[in-house]
């Protein structure tokens, strides 16, 4: 009989649902809208009805239990606590919500921590101790893992280096601090850092979308094809991250720091950057020792591996 | 029987033993100057002959083993790496070299570590799963706790706090970077701060000390008397170490930070302006959370009580 693992990532927008296996096979996935659904026991309750019809189609498993990425999702009370992009407010049970309705085991976790775990279990990360995983798109998150285990923290809330202070007396963040990370390193940030230098009247090469509305998709595209302002757009954004890369290492001494996430796709366009200015700022006994990689979760469902990767690290811890 | 472990602090000038109990209680302590050594192997010799005596006139007791915290100390091979204020140089097998002399269990790490561990079996740590002990001495080290762990990183060297980048472009460290935490947050630094401000002209009152050569004590005695820029030296030094705490708190949430070593018996002088820096920083999830405290082992010996500690420790996991 095969051991099967529910994982499921609720993002703003989708909530991503599929079956794990031992090996990261993901299978009958499915999907549903998270904003179409007013209170969080009403996704709860659509999901779990989904789960029960597709179980009883898959013969010979055996379903172990449901592990859960979602924004602001806290491992220890199992609950959802005040995430900016959901429109359920407040402090929501969930992992109790799933517990009743389905009767198995169920762990929960934010985005990030999920993403670490399945790098962990499926990824770049086996059988390493002591590595971060950087999580890059619209935000930036982090998933800290040492001495073998994620850490969660005392509260929960361990990994929150997109508002670790980047820039002294820097950009506004969201979160209501100033200079934060991810306001120079995630989408928002180097769209942000874009405009910036097209403002600069020194500008000699003008990018093909200057003088108009533009996204990652856009810059990804300049900076691939030569466009040296786009090209500079990731290089501070790359160094800016090496800088703070090199704070986490001086604190727990990863041997490898994966990045994920759309913009981790543009590949040596933010590590070469990045690297240097890791290595620029560490101890002579760090220098050159940490690899800084894309994730090997890149283009596969990530982040429902993960959440399913957090329910296997449970039984198995 | 009692079982009793030996801790042994080697630092620059001295290097302190004693016989350690489950309970924390130091006796037959005694001190050897660590640079009558010419070679490392020369001050382990003379250790474990002197060791052997005391040992001898114990009655009715085990000695379980040896822990050892040492400038540069790596936890996981034993050895001593090039230390800067130890004369031996280069990678010094430590452990074995013990081990080969006594025939007991040696464990080895570096005096921040077995600090932290020291607060953890002995002091304000009890019981404690994520917590930060920093120590304020010289210069600035760190020990980082999670999950009820020690983080030694994937090479020992976890837990460099000193070396975190804390002003962009500021003042030389010994190590050759540039801005280290430790250039303004340990005894050198706020000396260094002092000087700063003594050279400002616009100085209205001047220390008892103006115009001539001054150390911490005297730092601290003006500071208590009330001096206003002594004061300001301790909340400069105490500011920039609270930016750089969130920052710690942002990566690994922990639930205490300890302060330990001369400038942590400043007391308020230091911890209100820390506190305060600190708490500004932090996202809101955070922010008023984290106990920042002095270390409950000031004034004991807490270096040879965390040698013994990490044995403890060792032999526990």
């Amino acid at each position: 009989m095969k051991n099967l693992i529910w994982g499921i990532d609720i993002g703003g927008t989708n909530t991503v649902c599929g079956l794990v296996d031992e090996n990261g096979i993901i299978q009958n996935e499915f999907i549903l809208k998270t904003q179409d659904y007013a209170e969080a026991a009403d996704l709860v309750s659509a999901l779990c009805s989904k789960m029960n019809e597709v179980v009883k189609a898959v013969t010979d498993c055996c379903v172990k239990g449901i592990g859960i990425g979602a924004p602001n999702g806290n491992y220890y009370n199992g609950c959802i606590e005040f995430a900016p992009n959901l429109k359920w407010k407040g402090k929501i049970p969930l992992a109790e919500m799933f517990k009743a309705n389905c009767k198995v085991p169920v762990v929960l976790t934010n985005d990030a921590n999920a993403a670490a775990l399945g790098e962990m279990y499926f990824g770049a990360a086996k059988g390493l101790s002591d590595f971060i995983l950087i999580t890059l798109g619209t935000g930036l998150g982090s998933g800290i893992v040492c001495n073998g285990k994620m850490v969660y923290g005392h509260d929960g809330f361990a990994g929150e280096m997109g508002h670790m202070c980047a820039i002294e007396g820097g950009r506004k963040c969201s979160c209501g601090l100033t200079g934060c990370l991810e306001e120079y390193v995630s989408a928002r940030g180097i769209i942000q850092t874009m405009k910036e230098l097209m403002n600069d009247p020194s500008l000699s090469e003008k990018p093909s979308f200057y003088r108009r509305d533009f996204d990652m998709l856009d810059i990804n595209r300049e900076a691939k094809a030569g466009d040296k302002t786009a090209i500079k757009a990731y290089e501070i954004s790359g160094t800016i991250l090496g800088h703070n890369l090199a704070t986490a290492v001086t604190f727990t001494s990863p041997s490898h720091i994966f990045l994920f996430g759309g913009i981790a796709n543009a590949g040596d366009l933010i590590i070469k950057p990045a690297e240097k200015a890791m290595n620029e700022r560490l101890l002579p006994v760090f220098r050159n020792k940490v690899k800084l990689e894309q994730s090997q979760l890149l283009g596969k469902n990530a982040a429902v591996l993960g959440a399913a990767a957090l329910l296997l690290n449970d039984v198995k811890s």
